[in-house]
């Protein structure tokens, strides 16, 4: 392994850049690579640029990046299942927020790799910065990743790694604040609903968990309820739900988030049941579309990290990457009380 | 330039793997890329795998592809606005297929970064193949992409690109559908919705033209209805459309899509307008939030491009690099009556 010169056929390389210009190639890396440190006349700089332009060269990122020592590159897994637009929205505000630190954001398919597994591959990229949503990545991958030259690796997710940045999202919160509100509200009999559907474990566990945690020491019960995201399946709960005189009494219903309690209203309602009088229902996320349905959606409102927070401890990390690992608490819960609860 | 060693200080080196196994590094990187024409005894690749693990090496991707002359990435840039569920579901189906046949997807937020400016910078990474969907991508763009190594560029939008694959998706065809149903259904003075946010104008607009389209050489008018994503803009709106004797005298809403239709009716129904009785409301996508409702709202049901034929279609266009450029017309639009038109 001796020369990074490009493989494939017609590729110009800076040696073409330089020749056309007239100059050296050094100074042709310098002003691609816009170093200041160097003086270098406009006229020159711009016949080296139109050099460029003219043969349709493009500086490569990873050859420079070997050169640099690291990239400028943050790498993120894409998320394996579609997202919701709480998220879709805080992805664009960081890659925004790192954009204008000079960063690129890069998300990786990581189909089928997990973990420290998935580590390596993202290693291969060389990028200066991970950020991990979600549990999976341990203290190996970590290790991994700031060998490969990572300056920082953050995690977003319910527990610290070792040697990571942690951002810690207890989604635990989210069940506690609706699990608290509605006993609050006199309901003792309470359904929680657990979608089924694959790669909502890491959510729906926690919210699940939260809800008992404010029940705890309480007269309350707490009922599972497995539902998957179709029109059969809820109206299948609802009828279930609407027999009167019903083994399980409940009384009140934490639904995952709003698009399951949209879905669930929508069936009790077709099944008679009234709600709130007889059923209490309080969703997640206080999407927009909760507060078109009758009754309005009780819902909780989750803050999310701000993605220019989240941009600035990456940078931060980068420019300290001996630094000790910061661990912030981000996720923010709180209830908005509608007409459904 | 002469070489590619990293000079991140205890970055591990294939150098340091092949003394620690006690082998050449020829032998490492046969072993470590997988490489079946060179025969190697097990347990040699095992000692070798060993030493990796021990030391925490991994490949370098960028140095790997500059010795096979390209990479196994698929760049495609980050979608620069929140994405609906339709649009999420099909990156993940791509990602899966892509990832079937051993090709890496990589989003690059290209924040801040427009058409063949862009393309420059996704050219840096080197990829393989780059899919871009929307307009934007100039045949400039797709040349330089070229000349960087991409032996494949397919543009997913409304027109063919010189020197690139296309999918062809048309949005005129949603409109057109929304239009003639309205007009099949005796509908005269028809209202199209057109969001206020940025970054929807590439589906608002061939939206609109579609529905003008439809109803071109007939007795029907189009109104362009101007709409912001909040509860206070649709109130502002329908009250204006809801005023009796009011001077537009609209009979039918297309409304951009399910999320701005549900938005519309709601505030419709609270001024009192009898839905489809008085006015007519149609959105598109299909969504499953858009059967909840009451009336059940009519919807234009959108069918993207299958991820598994566009990824077949991406490795197909790498293998042959100099193939004819492939176009292929792949956006189905199907109207789904339900009770709202």
């Amino acid at each position: 392994m001796r020369s990074v010169m490009v493989q494939i056929p017609n590729t110009p390389t800076s040696a073409d850049v330089a020749r056309l210009a007239g100059v050296s190639r050094a100074t042709v890396s310098y002003v691609l690579n816009n170093t200041s440190a160097v003086r270098i006349s406009e006229p020159t700089r711009r016949r080296v640029r139109e050099a460029a332009r003219e043969l349709g060269y493009v500086p490569h990122a990873a050859a420079r990046s070997l050169r640099a020592g690291h990239s400028r590159m943050v790498l993120m897994p894409a998320p394996a299942i579609p997202v919701g637009p709480l998220y879709s929205r805080f992805l664009n505000e960081l890659q925004w927020a790192l954009g204008r630190l000079d960063y690129t954001v890069v998300q990786y398919g990581s189909v089928g790799l997990q973990g420290d597994e998935a580590a390596r591959a993202w290693a291969e990229l060389r990028p200066v910065a991970v950020l991990v949503p979600g549990a999976g990545l341990g203290p190996q991958g970590v290790h991994v990743l700031k060998r490969s030259g990572a300056r920082a690796v953050v995690t977003l997710g319910p527990d610290r790694v070792e040697g990571a940045h942690a951002l810690l999202m207890d989604h635990e919160a989210v069940g506690q604040c609706a699990g608290a509100h509605l006993y609050e509200g006199g309901r003792r009999r309470i359904g929680v609903v657990v979608p089924e559907e694959a790669g909502l474990e890491a959510y729906s566990r926690p919210r699940l968990a939260g809800v008992r945690q404010a029940l705890q020491g309480t007269d309350a019960t707490v009922t599972e309820l497995p539902l998957a995201y179709t029109e059969e399946a809820a109206a299948r709960l609802a009828a279930r739900l609407a027999v009167p005189g019903r083994e399980s009494g409940l009384d009140a219903l934490f639904a995952y988030n709003d698009e399951y309690a949209m879905l669930l209203m929508r069936a009790l309602q077709d099944e008679g049941v009234r709600i709130p009088q007889e059923l209490a229902v309080i969703g997640a996320d206080d999407l927009m579309l909760g507060r078109l349905l009758r009754p309005r959606l009780s819902t909780v409102h989750i803050e999310l990290p701000s993605g220019r927070d989240l941009a600035e401890l990456v940078d931060r990390a980068v420019r300290d990457p001996g630094g000790e690992p910061e661990v912030h608490r981000v996720l923010g819960a709180s209830v908005v009380r509608r007409e459904s609860s």
